[in-house]
């Protein structure tokens, strides 16, 4: 029974989130429903990352079996053809080992984080941004994203309804950087907690205001307290980027 | 009478093109609206580029008088309020001389078209790119975009319902560049025919998929023939990105 691997991009602003929920338009739904009606089985995906409602990816991966073997190329052109109506689209499609499996073979995660930082609210990136009027101070949180990196517990940055059994986790790289109006946050790790991204976030622009220096970010942090944390960040801005395995 | 300039951002998807038009759901309509709104007062605005149906901007300009003079920031942020339900974002607003008019007063237009050069169809960008599968080849693109540029008679790349007196016009910039899995094409200009971005752009495309030589590109401008134009690219890609006075 042949496996396949999908690189997937999508605009969550049209789904509850990437997991099935009966009765809500969801990433995983489109995306099972594309492959039933291109093969006409019922199959279940894996995914890399369990995106929230309004979370986008450019670089969501998921696997599944097919009972018959198609070419890759088949599978993505039949899956894009059947998505037309959705705001999902198959970027690449491989042919891979039984042994991979979408989340569990997944070795890291890569999101970004894009704020539009200006005082004109946005017009062609809305709900594909988080708007913040005041200026942003880039090297203060970058100062500060320096202290989330490496191996901490992640408590504050954590969402109550977190379902990971320890808090802590290996923050690879948290970097910030200005294109242009745009402040633009990347970070990279093994797994994340729930909201961890968006909650580091929302933390990380109050420092960019000037609300916070980067040791408040640090204090924050070493708490270990969910009170301690920021205004989390809306999902608008939030884009899973890549998986490697 | 104090007279405003605004720099505004708009999704073209939204709209039936720039320019107001009796039932339909224009720029122009929403933006005059939301002055109505704002000021009490029934205004006309000028605008520099009268883009099609589906066409973007990043920095159009416009141009109009209010019988009080409000402060710009003022004008801007009330602007934005009116606005919120509309595809359309004030960017910059300013005070300026009574000589100046968005339209006859521009001494230059920017354009910035965005070719989606992957397999994959788009989902985030869909309707803000034009989806080209086949890979484009830059180098010749950009070979074939240096003959566009100076002082030609532009009939080859002009809509035949084109209301401008003459057909040559002087074409300053015409460049091509990958960025990642997108191809843009930037043109600048004093001033455009109707439809010839698109219409060079199709062309362009023509010589990436290496249907058309860059010479081939030459002899349809030398032809001086509407019929030699390759297909005109789609509204989707095109954004007049900013406008010099």
């Amino acid at each position: 029974m042949p496996r396949y691997r999908l690189t997937v991009e999508y605009d969550g602003s049209a789904y509850n989130g990437f997991q099935v929920q009966a009765g809500q338009p969801t990433v995983q739904g489109a995306i099972e429903r594309a492959i039933t009606a291109f093969s006409g089985q019922t199959v279940r995906i894996a995914a890399a990352g369990r995106t929230d409602t309004g979370v986008h990816a450019t670089g969501q991966v998921v696997s599944f079996d097919l009972d018959k073997a198609w070419p890759a190329a088949t599978v993505m052109n039949a899956l894009n053809a059947h998505l037309v109506e959705e705001a999902v689209a198959v970027l690449d499609a491989s042919e891979v080992d039984a042994a991979f499996h979408a989340r569990f073979s997944a070795t890291g995660r890569a999101y970004l984080y894009r704020v539009l930082n200006r005082a004109g609210r946005p017009a062609l990136d809305l709900g594909r941004v988080w708007h913040v009027k005041g200026a942003l101070d880039v090297e203060a949180m970058r100062a500060a994203a320096a202290h989330l990196v490496g191996q901490h517990d992640f408590t504050t940055f954590r969402d109550v309804n977190c379902q990971s059994a320890s808090p802590v986790k290996t923050l690879d790289v948290a970097d910030v950087a200005r294109s242009g109006h745009e402040v633009r946050l990347v970070f990279e790790a093994r797994s994340f907690l729930h909201r961890q991204v968006r909650s580091m976030t929302g933390s990380l622009v109050q420092v960019g205001l000037g609300r916070w220096s980067p040791d408040d970010l640090k204090a924050a942090l070493d708490a270990r307290d969910r009170s301690a944390c920021g205004p989390v960040a809306p999902s608008d801005g939030l884009y899973l980027t890549g998986v490697s395995y």
